[in-house]
């Protein structure tokens, strides 16, 4: 019976030091004195949906579990502080089980500078279930998805498709690269790609009330994205696939212009298309050809 | 495939407003200005464990799922701001029946003065689990399991045992009884009872480095306890039954005389017991004999 409890404290003990946390794991809340602006996201990540435990790695899906989150607060451009991790686990789940998959999870937060301040274990009758809270915060306005401006040029971070080849477990959230580019550059939206391009951009335009033209020869492509052996193009993969967890942002022309005569250190631009008036997402072919860009993804619906 | 997406806007139309949240839903993270010291906890509720979706009703099954968080926000004597519900959807669940979910979050929610302001919903292959995060704040000093001092008196705020016949469901979380006792009294320390009084109070004794005696005959009762027929006396099942989400808490020897004679408006105080020297914690039976008080509880383990 004490295995919570013994677990727990495995935790705790393995929990860092924050100046902002005034009270971490072993109580009833975590107490957090947060600057200005915070910034809050969950994800809930599910055997059989986000990653499969009979075949992945635990350190690599704990890794995976805390990386989502950590892409959300990227896409806002902010700094990340603070995990909760509540876990469902599997009833013949083993403490070493448990240690592998929180392992992974530490190793991540530990890269960002995140603590790991609170959250709930709980053993069920179901599959492995885990939800992470990730708390942050912005040294800067966040940028959100909602100020795309007509004229603005639509930029991606990396190549993209082709993620369940290994990509979405191993992809680095791009915390660093959000930074230098709120930094350097002014971000009129961003969002990170979690269902495809496609679909992200879609969410941009809908919050911005805009349109876009996407240049299709102009989609940074995956390798792994060219080599998958099925009916549909390395284009189609590259925008609908999902997981790529690259960032999708808008800037000015102007802007755009000045990032490509000189680069930024560290973080690829590669742009995609343009921002213009809406509603509605062209896709502009090779041959010249137009058809819309379709806004399905990776995603979930219910049953009925 | 356009369900979740109409699912979340349903959630986003249905959101409050709060002078705190500058961005709620629909973007990658919530954006919140909060003053002072913030609180965070998370809670997973699982279908098979924390309640049962065939027995249930859905409405009270997602009012149990946030009130276990503000239980938890009112046992540091903070005021709940906002809730991040997390849900992962069994796949025959229908569009009404996750509304049905919402609306018991939404309803209890509303009565606290909780916004919604993110979350994530998913469908997958498994049973009904929704995790809630609560992010609230201390207009005072939180009070945490830690401050408990040799001398003081341990009291509950209302009767304990026999949850499971309804009370698991129906408890309304001890967020304003907090608030009155912490701006009333010095509160040293305080815990909400989920896994049963001799679990928690070991969590404050364990945190506080004390060790207590509790009174048998001062412990209520509730009504429900005294009525399950079973080889386990009401007292047993005060003490270990768990899900009461009362108020356990101590304070000084005088404070608690000074409630006493002067009881508070709308908050009831039991005294149970007393917090002296560690290690340990004795239970006093009406016939003078002591046993140990089990720290055993409501409480889950992993296999292996």
């Amino acid at each position: 019976m004490a295995a919570e409890f013994e677990f727990i404290e495995t935790l705790r003990k393995r929990s860092g030091q924050h100046p902002m946390l005034k009270n971490g794991i072993g109580d009833d809340t975590a107490v957090l004195a947060m600057p200005a602006d915070q910034l809050v996201t969950c994800d809930q990540l599910l055997d059989g949906v986000h990653f499969r435990t009979e075949q992945h790695d635990l350190k690599l899906i704990g890794r995976k579990c805390l990386a989502v989150s950590l892409s959300d607060i990227a896409a806002m451009a902010g700094v990340p502080d603070f995990a909760f991790v509540s876990v469902a686990f599997p009833q013949n789940f083993g403490m070493n089980q448990a240690k592998r998959l929180f392992e992974g999870i530490s190793l991540l937060a530990n890269e960002f500078g995140v603590v790991v301040a609170g959250g709930d274990t709980t053993s069920w009758p179901g599959k492995l279930a885990v939800n992470i809270t990730v708390v942050g915060h912005s040294e800067q306005p966040p940028v959100s998805r909602r100020g795309a401006q007509v004229g603005d040029a639509i930029c991606v971070t990396g190549p993209l498709g082709g993620s369940l080849a290994g990509h979405h477990l191993s992809f680095v959230p791009r915390v660093r690269e959000a930074q230098i580019l709120n930094k350097s550059c002014r971000i009129h939206s961003m969002i990170d790609i979690s269902d495809g391009v496609g679909s992200d951009l879609h969410h941009i335009l809908r919050e911005s009330r805009c349109g876009a033209t996407v240049d299709a020869a102009a989609v940074p492509i995956s390798e792994a994205a060219r080599t998958i052996a099925d009916d549909r193009s390395p284009l189609e993969h590259a925008l609908h696939d999902g997981e790529d967890f690259e960032l999708l942002f808008t800037m000015s022309e102007s802007e755009c212009q000045r990032v490509a005569n000189d680069p930024l250190d560290n973080v690829d631009v590669f742009r995609i298309g343009t921002v213009r008036q809406g509603p509605g997402c062209d896709l502009i072919h090779e041959d010249g050809s137009i058809t819309p860009l379709r806004s399905d993804g990776w995603q979930h619906s219910f049953g009925e």
